[in-house]
């Protein structure tokens, strides 16, 4: 691949342009951009031209850039989480009408857990154009019901890695964690965004006997039926689980 | 940009292979993407392999190529329609609660209504994983609910290319229900994927009386209230707009 002065490649730059964007910012000046993406301003002007030309970039005549609908059409209607989202959605919206809470799906990418759906309880202010979050595993109950059901290697390598830097979590409490969530079939934890709030997830597993995701709700410190949630999130984690077996036959 | 010898930039290349998958299609094999992007396979490799480095591609072993959860995370993040989706969101909730009935949000690219957000009524069997699809504008009502929204010159322009291969449609047929959308301030069609429902979308307006959006329900032939509707989504259109003109003072 063709290289710049820099030395760094074509698809290096490609990806460091559509990269650039901050998290919750859809819009840049062309300017900012390049500068985020370390790129002199005529290279950066030439390829989100390029991209615009694609529809992978939109570039406004006011000199903004923002991701092209093109992109984000392709990536959402090929995404890599589509048959999961598919075989999760039904029983998601189960969970939201019976339980009336909020519920959420994440996958473990990384040493993290990455929220690829949610869904909000009646007459709750969460909205969710902000999907695409991501959570520490050791702070989210969602993380830990992904690594408590990872292979022992998995599980090696995230704990041996494991550092906290605030210095609030050892990797000794994180251990015991993941135990006590691979014991129960469930973990739970305080909210870490909304201290008010419980997270309660559990695993749904492949046929393999591994968390390929996580089903979580979020609800009141107050809601006292805290256990009496995690029965009907099993029996839903078991029902995607059962879907997506099916899917991957097909 | 370097051009390979058939001369294409990699900059085409790249957005070739992210643009490869079919329609629904999260996973292909590399010698199918190859053929697919019109790359020889030891070019595609490279490419795959390259993007696979930054998380805008998954490489599996076995040779199946997914697009990366780092690509997908990034694009919803930052979506261009993240400012819409956030603004109508709460107000698409209101009409499926109250209505209950599936709602969807769509925006015009091209010559088409791009469906950027959808809620299903409860107990429907809708499936929302699969958002990001597109309706000529002529077929269906959030396509005429934005055209008719748009400037004299937009329109002008539409019409001027519109043709209909199946035969079904003339262009006297399409002004005329852009002319009467336009009047009666909401558009109404029978449904095209579904037989059995009508499609009822009002526009949403910027402070420049121009559509950026159209909010609208799909509901069953039987619904007798159909006219009824109209109201309550009119003025949940005029709620989005006006959350839409703070947002972007922000």
């Amino acid at each position: 691949m063709a290289n710049s002065a820099s030395g760094d490649s074509v698809v290096d730059r490609v990806v460091r342009v559509v990269a650039a964007f901050p998290e919750g910012v859809s819009v840049l000046q062309l300017s900012e951009l390049a500068e985020r993406a370390e790129l002199p301003l005529s290279s950066a002007h030439r390829l989100v031209r390029q991209l615009a030309d694609h529809g992978f970039l939109d570039l406004g005549a006011s000199g903004t850039v923002r991701l092209g609908m093109r992109l984000w059409e392709l990536v959402n209607r090929n995404a890599p989480t589509l048959a999961l989202r598919q075989a999760a959605l039904p029983f998601m919206e189960d969970i939201q009408q019976v339980l009336n809470q909020n519920v959420n799906l994440a996958v473990l990418d990384g040493w993290e857990a990455l929220f690829v759906e949610r869904l909000s309880r009646r007459g709750s202010v969460a909205n969710r154009a902000r999907i695409a979050g991501r959570m520490p595993v050791h702070v989210s109950s969602a993380g830990l019901a992904l690594m408590a059901n990872q292979s022992r290697e998995v599980q090696a390598e995230y704990l041996g890695q494991f550092s906290d830097p605030g210095g609030k979590t050892s990797v000794v409490v994180v251990r015991q964690l993941l135990a006590e969530s691979a014991q129960q079939g469930y973990a739970q934890l305080a909210g870490v965004v909304d201290p008010d709030t419980w997270g309660i997830a559990v695993p749904v597993m492949d046929g393999r006997s591994r968390a390929v995701a996580a089903l979580g709700v979020v609800v009141p410190l107050a809601e006292m039926r805290l256990q009496a949630l995690v029965p009907a999130l099993q029996t839903a984690a078991r029902g995607i689980g059962r879907q997506l077996g099916k899917l991957r036959q097909d």
